[in-house]
């Protein structure tokens, strides 16, 4: 997993079934120089501003308990030590 | 999932069965600071300049419903607000 | 699925059971800056500097038929617009 | 597999239920020029400053005997000769 | 597949169960530019030195035969011509 900055939300009405009632959201990895950015299945509740956990390929899809979906990254926490973690 | 730019089309006559009838479109990331670009399936009728949604790996084929493909992309919904994920 | 460029074969006299008689190609992805080179199963018939369709990770063991197999990259077809894709 | 340094823990309160229990670990890739980081699950009891054998994807999974979680990467072995390692 | 080179072997006394009697042996892809390593498992008897094709994720894990174990990268054959494909 790698710890992600959530900064944003993904609209999308025409979309395959299976995302139907999936909370996009978009998070921006805290450790990649460049600070890539994906679109994660919300799965605990967050909020812009969060760091969280964020757990890609077939992973993403049993953490949202859809193991034949479309998903391949999704949130599964909220860091409570985001301080900490920066400063290592 | 990442957000790609569809910027193309490809054509190939000699390919495998399993890929028989997939609409195969050349989409571009948009937060990949090379601009990669990939080869997806495209599961909800796209246009060339549409921004989508692509996910990558296991997770394309069970979205695509083709879960013994060779298939490792695809397009699975279209972007409503795509310049506010632009500006962040 | 990526577009590569291929550029060369690859012999290997001992290798795993499940490689016997598969056909091993290096393909340079077209599209990445560096050119990155990979060794793919070729499942179609194709030649020294076709543009090809290469698909990566457990969908190429699926393309190839052998889901048990070592296979992680596979080429599934041989791009008829190669032009087009690049000027793009 | 890669070679990781263990540099720090992970606290989440609100998480996947899949991931009670699990001892999360930041690590740092020794082999990657940016030396990118991870949140590995600890499956042999290492701490800080260890370097550790971590393996990523559904491996980390199957590492960990839960194969139906969201667990991502995993620490699956403690290195004994990291400085031989490190010349090479 | 990637093409790496075998620069050094691995110690582990503490690790996973699933890993026991496993030859852990580091790898550098030839093709990388910054020639990046990995662990893999040995599954065909290679030395120090030696031109090998290496494959990642699930598809090790097949390669050696134990598709439930935390194995994510494994040795699966000996290049006979790697003169001719370090030229290309």
């Amino acid at each position: 997993m790698v710890i992600g900055k959530v900064v944003g939300t993904v609209v999308s009405t025409r979309k395959n079934d299976d995302l139907t009632g999936c909370k996009l959201m978009v998070v921006e990895n805290i450790w990649e120089k460049e600070q890539i950015k994906y679109v994660a299945v919300d799965q605990v509740g967050v909020g812009i501003g969060d760091f969280v956990l964020v757990t890609y390929g077939s992973a993403a899809r049993m953490g949202v308990g859809k193991e034949y979906s479309s998903i391949d990254a999704a949130i599964v926490g909220i860091i409570d030590n985001e301080e900490e973690i920066y400063i290592k």
